[in-house]
């Protein structure tokens, strides 16, 4: 079975797609039955549901007994079994399996990781029901980031891959002229060869969308992956392990070269597992604390982290004032703020802005934003499929407790879920602050949780967000702006704090949105990242080209 | 001026022969006059001999006074004074030069490496005789691995990074669809950002040609580079550095964004540099002890290692004895052995080897290899155009000795230099070593020392390749066989250690050279180097991708 011609098309659309970076996307976003089939919500419905209180079917070597150790955000517990690793077995089982999968070179390999991807497509809803009672995003948020959006990081970086792969020829020959002497004649062979294997260690809030890039950059250069997520949202990725280990073995490939490693809260298995010599790739998304630990003591890998930041908004001015606060509630009220990209600061003169609208004072300009939550969040099932659900109770404590840093704006309010009684909601807490207080909005307050701070004008607040970016760190920056002198001046400080800029975003594109082939998430120019994903700088370091070169006769 | 424009020729080469990697050279590789003009070798001496005694011409912001460290391997003191920088001055002049730099975009900063990469191919022959002079290479392979191949590396760094820099357009309309509302439609800006100041640590042997690779990739994508050489080999980086900033001023750019940072032997300067936090990039060659420093104390920065090595041959058959040992003969001889590609370990089985002039014993093949060297270099003034002058004292004294570590197959001998008496020229050393002396073999000795080591067979042979590899790294690897399943046993255990292997060299390729544009040099898959000069991982992390969109109003 030829998986590489099966998918072809994916991978032309796809290494198109990241040159041109206009939109493009693989896998459909939409939960439409007219899409995904009359009967798919419930199929991946049932198929979740059939997890529960089971041992998830995944039989690794090594398995030390199961953990269970989640619980949905929605009141559900989960109870489902994972195999608990014994590390040096594991590992010894994954390196066996590397050589047959280094040698069987760049396009099997492809085609195996685009087949992978094209059978979770399949199984997007049960995806989505996993990552919704894992991390507490509502159904359609957990569908669409869950499933196609993370296939498409993924595809992103099978392509990245795959071009790097292939910028040299598997083979060549070289003949270098002598003048009047027979030229000097070679034969070449370039193989991809992978760093070793490679840990993929996951988060709680975006499980899929935020491990895909890694785990398919690393398995697709030839690297044995093995996942180790977080401990409250293991199914999406056991889920995916369990797929990946099926293509794996019907290709003739060992499956252990993707394993699950879970563990119980507190095991440290990442630190473990991060440190062995065997492993030469770690990707991580989580903590700056964390992030900077692997950086310093996971010496004999590659170390790629994506961590925390402080998003800025500045606020110059707007010709929308509707369109700009509505579009900004949104965003700070999406998956309630649990997102690395969310807005966090937002910096506003304290002699207030120009608006089509008038002139509106600082204060205006809060309630402003203050109103548009309300009326974005007002009814109670609405809300909570905008909101979802809070993830911790450390994300809790923070949004009840935000209200002491300032002045509040906007209180947080309890949402009744509907459907689920036991799920925690809230809405977003608005606190307003001066530009002095950099104490407070000066780190980032993870959860629904935002500022609106008065700076002495856009230049300041301009400086505040390249400071904070420099310091802390930065996924997003916004600006608003009629005049195109400030919106030179926001690209410019945007190019020295290394974040992505969006520019008066009034409609349906949010600042927390990052689209597949076409942005780039993160840069690896701040401190909130050591690497984007995706781009060539990637992929380019999980794999060495070794090569041989033999003599050839001179010709007769 | 457009430089682009006038190099684009060469650019397009460059970038079709690192997809090719067949036969490809930009500088002309031949000192004749034919190529270089009747009087370019006394113009390029003339050039050499008026820097002598004298202050180079650079004028670099921070300067203390100068310093003058150089004397050449071939007697004659240099005496050239160069700046001594401030370091405080120096990084502060170069982190203001980045941001028009920056801005000045892909092709800006390409063409402009293109014509420095020009102007310098102009003065090959002035290069040559600096670098003759601070290395001790004689002078065929001081012009061309000083001269035209070190550009031919700098070009293919330029190249990698052009297609890295330009994978992505500089902008892009994204439209996504909406079923039956208006599309949202967003206009997004790709920037090419730098990291900071890079910093290139220079080796004694290869000033030009282990330095350009760096030095390029960083310049062109966006990056300052300060160059740190060795102090005994300054002179070829301080007229590329001369050069450099030339062609920047003349560009409209300030020169200030190429700079040297000379100091006295036994300062520290470049560890000073490697750990300041406007330094973000460390390109570095030389001693596996500083190498290892560098990774662990410039953590700031990312840092690109060669370092040392242990370089074997593994004879398992032949059918071209004669051809064979002429040629290992010439691998260990030239630039007496100071090559990080010379090889060292020649392994060979204890029951001999099967050839086209019959079975030969281990001593028939160690005396073999011993005779073509004597044959080689029994002529001191041809002698002494293959070996060049021993670099330094420790490299004379690590020879004089090596005798010890083993018993003697061919001592080393004193060659007169019939043109330089002062210069100190030695023949390589050949000790006859067992598989069990791994204490002796299994380390570099840099220099003209080689070992022949008797080994179980071929199968153990490469079991001892592996593992120095392994251990201690390695940058080439060469097999002699007739056996097409040991061939394969060779690919096989070559790829396990992350080596580039050469097979059956009995002709005029030596596994000594690596052709830019063809071959990789180094793999980072083993401690040798934690990277490869030159391919698209050598460059791609340099630079980041910093993206703003806009939104963008329906269409009426």
């Amino acid at each position: 079975m030829d998986f590489l011609e099966r998918h072809r098309d994916t991978l032309d659309g796809a290494l198109q797609a990241t040159r041109d970076r206009s939109y493009w996307s693989a896998y459909p976003e939409s939960p439409s039955p007219k899409v995904y089939g009359e009967t798919a919500n419930d199929d991946g419905r049932a198929a979740f549901e059939a997890y529960l209180g089971t041992e998830f079917p995944l039989r690794q070597p090594g398995t030390e007994g199961t953990v269970a150790t989640e619980r949905s955000p929605y009141g559900i517990e989960l109870g489902v079994g994972y195999p608990r690793p014994d590390v040096d077995v594991l590992l010894g089982a994954m390196c066996e399996a590397l050589p047959a999968w280094r040698d069987a070179g760049p396009d099997a390999r492809t085609g195996v990781c685009l087949e992978i991807l094209d059978r979770l497509s399949k199984r997007s809803f049960e995806l989505a029901y996993a990552v919704m009672h894992t991390t507490g995003q509502a159904f359609v948020m957990a569908f669409q980031a869950g499933g196609p959006h993370a296939l498409d990081r993924g595809l992103e970086a099978v392509a990245y891959a795959y071009a790097e792969m292939t910028r040299q020829p598997a083979s060549a020959y070289w003949e270098k002229p002598q003048g009047k002497r027979d030229p000097l004649r070679m034969e070449k062979t370039f193989h991809v060869v992978p760093r070793g294997v490679a840990l993929v260690v996951a988060c709680n809030t975006f499980p899929t969308w935020n491990s895909y890039p890694g785990l398919f950059a690393s398995l697709v250069t030839g690297n044995p992956v093995v996942v180790k997520p977080h401990p409250r949202a293991v199914l999406p990725l056991a889920i995916t392990v369990a797929v990946a280990r099926e293509v794996l073995a019907e290709a003739g490939f060992d499956p252990n070269l993707v394993c699950l490693a879970a563990e119980r809260p507190g095991e440290g298995l990442a630190s473990v597992l991060a440190t062995r010599p065997e492993v030469r790739i770690v990707d991580f998304t989580g903590s700056t604390a964390y992030g900077d630990w692997l950086e310093d003591n996971a010496r004999q890998a590659l170390v790629y982290t994506e961590k925390a930041g402080v998003n800025s908004v500045v606020i110059d001015s707007t010709d929308d004032l509707a369109g700009m606060v509505g579009n900004l509630a949104f965003s700070l009220s999406l998956y309630s703020g649990q997102m690395c990209t969310a807005p966090q600061n937002i910096l506003v003169p304290r002699e207030g802005i120009t608006t089509d609208g008038g002139h509106q004072t600082f204060e205006a300009v809060a309630q402003r934003i203050a109103a548009a939550v309300d009326q974005l969040l007002g009814d109670d099932a609405r809300a909570v499929e905008v909101l979802g659900g809070i993830v911790n109770d450390d994300v809790l404590e923070r949004t009840e407790r935000a209200g002491e840093l300032g002045r509040r704006v906007l209180e947080s309010r309890v949402v009744k879920h509907p459907q689920f009684p036991e799920a925690t909601v809230r809405t977003p807490v608005l606190v307003a602050l001066d530009a002095a207080d950099e104490q407070a909005y000066g780190r980032e307050h993870f959860g629904p949780i935002a500022f609106v701070i008065a700076t002495d004008g856009t230049e300041h607040s301009l400086e505040l967000l390249r400071r904070t970016a420099a310091e802390r760190g930065a996924i997003t920056a916004s600006i608003y702006s009629t005049d195109e002198a400030v919106l030179e001046a926001a690209e410019e400080a945007a190019l020295d704090a290394g974040v992505a800029l969006s520019v008066n975003l009034t409609g349906g594109i949010f600042v927390n949105q990052s689209a597949a082939f076409s942005d780039f998430h993160a840069t690896g120019a701040n401190p909130a990242a050591n690497a984007c994903l995706t781009d060539a700088a990637f992929v380019a370091g999980r794999f060495r080209v070794v090569q041989s070169r033999r003599h050839l006769p001179v010709m007769a």
